[in-house]
């Protein structure tokens, strides 16, 4: 079980450091990394509200309560009933301080104007301007999460190795990724893409009926997780014998992933390791077909800080997570992406992914 | 296909008589009430603007371009790429005129305060305001995908009676009820939620490692969505004879059930729907143990308008559905909730689900 009172002091001290009336957030990974609440994100109002000083307050649908008793939440929780007004109860627990009010980043709009006008003249920010530097850095509990999510997802990408997925249809693959998930241990499938011949050239294309045949480039994206951490692994199929195009993308891509994950070291901004990956793609030509960032931060949730792109000159420090994911997309023809998450050790890059990188001819 | 010209064009009215500067929505029902676009709820803006004049506009990154594309959007597609601003787009797709942006209810805190910022000095509301009176009376085509989606729930819960699931724990009932709902053709799972015993008395429980014994209840309330559209239906079963407890509370539920389906015509008030389910509950002695509302509005989300909970004056017209599902829930011991989707038809109400509602006693 984490430390929630030590996370919760931390955000204390960050509010207290800048000024802040309180924090406020509701179902996602802020509340679940504060409380270990997994609340349902519904259109009832749960919130947690952490004043500068005194105790935080978790407000939650009566109806709702016993299941945040049962996560052994360990903050006082106000309960309220389906004709109560549960935003009266909100002024009360920011309680006197003035500041800026710092709501979830991903809270809902109806539940934001509804705050900005129960604390009428407080300015509003967001809250991982005070979560973000405690969650950015994970402990090695959470990397230990991470790792175990990787695991699932590697055994799952290797296991893909030995299928006869011919004649398949995007969507079908798509279903046989997500079962091996659950199957490995993992509580939610967050995703699972399949993306075949020119569909690859989607980088989120939705697996649909389209049937995979021989010869064209199969790009499989998929994650779920483990203890709430986040797995997201891409690895590019072709049925039987690769053509000459694919191949040469292909091992394009397997350089260029080599180049960001070899530049992940403490001390290097993100945009650096975005241009590590990025100049060997446009070195072989490739440079307008990769139009995506290199990488995202992860953990509680898919996708979070620090984000692997041009203009993010934040630099990476020990304990840092994101993944690491150069591709190419040759519009009407082909796609090739290849994806990892790495974490930066203090002695440099770990992949906590392992499955081969290179591109697997699957039987026909 | 839906007609999402004449629902864009019912917008901008609306807009229009509400003194509206735009409407502005986010990833989730409305954007795929209004263009059909299923979208990824990701960091990234995806945006469709809708001025009260003037053609439409759809931001997306560059990357999710093609996806767009895809899925037939016809409203103009502005792509962004990594490095850009993306709300720079937005003043000038609002375009000159003054009044209220009303933004997607479920539009993201972080999205939310950015636009506040872009569009400085204009006043904030919420979009329901404006495409809830479209959304909240579905046409006859919608009808029919809730239709279909409530028949592959009624299925499952049909074939859950056959079952022998004493021994399962709840997580693996849960499995069971979303591969059943899968290989019926729902495109997501939205939730699969099974409560066994003691646990059956928390409403919203989380499936987890319980195992499940004869002769206790166990509540199964699942859905998932065809064409967009959603199912939601709750039956309560036991394994073997059911203890006489058990029995008298189904009783209680199965009368309220009817009574509030019963009460569903035009012209009634959503609280009253409410009050004729409850009243059943209450007159049996069991009124503090239903602590939520009878139910909630159903179409491309789980839950929206109309609520039919208390204080809810607001009248039913021909088109609308909702769930009505009263419960009991004795806490320690068992819990009971029998739940259809019930659309108000002009000569009264419809139930779309069919599954039989007595207590359902499972093969030992």
């Amino acid at each position: 079980m984490p430390d929630f009172e030590r996370r919760i002091v931390a955000v204390r001290a960050a509010l207290a450091g800048s000024g802040g009336a309180g924090l406020l957030v509701g179902p996602g990974a802020d509340l679940r990394y504060l409380t270990g609440y997994d609340a349902l994100p519904l259109e009832r109002l749960t919130l947690l509200v952490v004043p500068p000083t005194g105790d935080p307050l978790l407000i939650v649908p009566a109806l709702e309560r016993p299941r945040a008793e049962s996560q052994g939440v360990s903050v006082p929780i106000a309960g309220w009933r389906e004709t109560d007004d549960p935003f009266a109860l909100v002024p009360k627990a920011v309680g006197p301080a003035k500041g800026t009010v710092f709501v979830g980043d991903r809270l809902w709009a109806a539940f934001v104007l509804r705050l900005q006008r129960e604390l009428h003249g407080l300015p509003f920010g967001l809250a991982s301007s005070i979560t973000g530097p405690l969650r950015i850095r994970k402990d090695p509990a959470e990397i230990s999460l991470l790792r175990d999510a990787a695991s699932v997802a590697d055994d799952v990408a290797l296991a893909l190795a030995d299928e006869r997925v011919a004649g398949w249809t995007e969507r079908e693959l798509s279903r046989w990724i997500s079962d091996r998930l659950i199957a490995g241990g993992v509580e939610h499938v967050n995703f699972a893409l399949v993306a075949a011949g020119e569909n690859a050239a989607s980088p989120h294309h939705e697996p649909g009926d389209r049937v995979i045949a021989p010869g064209e480039s199969i790009v499989c994206d998929f994650g779920g997780t483990i203890g709430g951490y986040c797995s997201d692994i891409t690895r590019t199929y072709v049925v039987g014998p690769a053509p000459d195009d694919l191949r040469e993308v292909h091992g394009v891509v397997l350089r260029a992933q080599a180049a960001g994950t070899n530049a992940a070291r403490p001390g290097v901004p993100c945009e650096s390791v975005d241009a590590a990956a990025r100049t060997v793609i446009e070195s072989a030509g490739f440079g307008e077909a990769f139009m995506h960032r290199t990488g995202h931060g992860i953990g509680l949730e898919e996708h979070e800080d620090p984000y692997i792109v041009g203009g993010n000159s934040a630099v990476l420090e020990p304990g840092m997570a994101f993944s690491v994911e150069p591709g190419v997309y040759v519009r009407g023809r082909l796609g090739v992406r290849i994806e990892d998450i790495v974490v930066c050790n203090p002695s440099g890059p770990e992949s906590l992914n392992t499955a081969p990188r290179d591109l697997v001819e699957l039987p026909r």
